[in-house]
Parts: structure tokens; sequence; C-alpha cells
């Protein structure tokens, strides 16, 4: 048994997915054991990054995941937000690596190919592949609707535990 | 007695300085208490962020500083390189609001004209004025020249000290 972590970051909202993974080939079961997202709420960008740190740390602490499943981020024009991803980003890698988790980045088009079967695929697209793989409603553990960034790290986590098998 | 930190975040080399500051106005005592850098040495990207970590733990646990003075940074165009930083930069600041410790950000012009007179003072400028200002010889403490990564971590912490008084 192996839980895959998944983990979309952002300062503002960060998503996270936890995965059990057994058996493997045909016989490969995938159970959702949790997720959902961090929002580090209204404070300011600095707080925020503490508050993402103390999260992690017992995200991490509480699953103990035997493998993290991030994106390979393709840097856009926008200087400003990429910088501020990268704080985040950082947290999360340094983290993993710190515990010694093996780290696996993806780049998007790659996760979106392995859960939907097309690298163009939609942001509704991949929900719907995503949810109907691991048996999911669209809805968090909480009950509130399934947030984008929560799907995202579902998604991550999903394709790296195919390619376990 | 307080304790400034100053640190001038980057994964491949990370400069930090330690300043006692004590009294204030022409009485204010400021006295390195430890400087340096932190090198990950040649591991990969996402290997020294969690090397960075542990050793910025240790860093803030040790000397518990009462604030922390850092870099505003002005975002220049290679957004390569801006992405890793804020990699870096991320953990420092996660780190500093975790234990609630002040963060104050100084653009690089503000800290120059600071401990100089002049923001537009060159790289060993800045390192002559801080050298004398904090009666230092431009050497660490382990005997190895003093690299501009530690000069920028002192300037940081001189200048936020200064403004204490």
């Amino acid at each position: 048994m192996k839980t895959v972590m998944g983990i979309d970051p952002g300062s503002i909202r960060l998503g996270f997915a936890l995965l059990e993974v057994s058996g493997s080939g045909l016989r490969q079961h995938i159970k959702a054991k949790n997720f959902g997202i961090i929002e580090p709420g209204c404070a300011e960008f600095n707080e925020r990054l503490g508050i993402l740190l103390t999260e992690l740390h017992g995200l991490f602490e509480k699953h103990k995941p035997s493998a993290l499943s991030i994106e390979r981020v393709f840097l856009g024009k926008n200087v400003d937000s990429v910088f501020k991803l990268g704080h985040a980003r950082g947290l999360v890698i340094a983290i993993a690596s710190q515990l010694g988790i093996p780290i696996f980045e993806y780049a998007a088009r790659e996760v979106k190919k392995g859960v939907t079967g097309s690298g163009a695929a939609d942001k509704a697209q991949v929900q719907v592949c995503v949810l109907s793989q691991l048996k999911l409603r669209p809805v968090l553990p909480s009950g509130r609707a399934l947030p984008s960034d929560a799907t995202d790290a579902l998604a991550l986590a999903l394709h790296h535990a195919r390619l376990l098998s």
C-alpha cells in the first residue's frame, strides 16, 4: 500500500490529494484517502506562507506519502505571479525533499493525457475523468463543492499512481 | 538586546547575518554575532531546497532573531531565475512568519543608501562600509574570504538595525 500525494501549489489556495494505491496492473486499486484545499485566508502574502508551511507540515506528517506528484511549471509571461507561485511551490518541494520523499514533476499536458487520454482536455473534462476513475462526487469531504485546485491535485496524484502499475 | 537577521536568499548560495543590537541613538551598539553562507552543494534544485529548509530551521532556532530583514525584489526579465529565487525566498519568509518574527523588506537601493549614503553604491563600496561599521575583516568566521551574499545579508541586517535607533 502506497500513498501518493498530489499538490497544486498556490499562496491563496493550495490543492492537495492523497491517494492510496495497492496492487498493480489490472488489479491496481486506487482510493482517495483525503483531498481538499488549504486556504490561508485574507492574511497578507508573507503571513499566508507561514500558514501554508504549518498546514503542509501537518499534511505530510499525517499521511506520510511515499511520493509527491507536482506540476512542472512552464513559465508564462507574468513574472509577478510566477515569483509568488515559486514561494509556495518551494515550501512543498522543500518539505518533501527534507523528508526524503521522491518528487515527480509532470507537465499539465502529460497529466491531462494520462487521466483523460487527451493532452488538450479542458478543466471540466479532467474533472469528469478524475471523479469517475476515483468514484468520487464533485464535493470535498466537508460537503463543499470541489474547487479546481483540489481536482488538479487529484489528477496529479492519479496520473502518478497509474504510472506505478 | 535584539538580534536582527539579514538574509540574501538563493538556492545555490544563501547569505545570512545575525547582528546583536543594543542601546539606541548615539549609544546604539551593533555587533556581528554570526554571518556566512549556506551552500547546499551540487545536489539538484529540489534537493537543495530540502537542505536549505533544514539549515534555515537550525539558524532560526539557534539565534532566535527578533526581526528579519530581506530584500524586496524588483522583478527582472529572467523569469526562470525569478521562479527559482521565489522557491528559496519562500522558505525564509514562511519560517519567519510561522515563528511570528516580523519581516522587513527593503529595496536594494534603500539598503545601499542606508549603509553607504548612496543608493548607487557598487558592491565593493557596500562591502567597505559594512565591514568598517561592524569592525569586521573581509573573511567569514571560518577564515574563508567573505562572499558577496554574506556581505549583502550583513548590509540588510545593518540597515534594519540602524533604523531601530
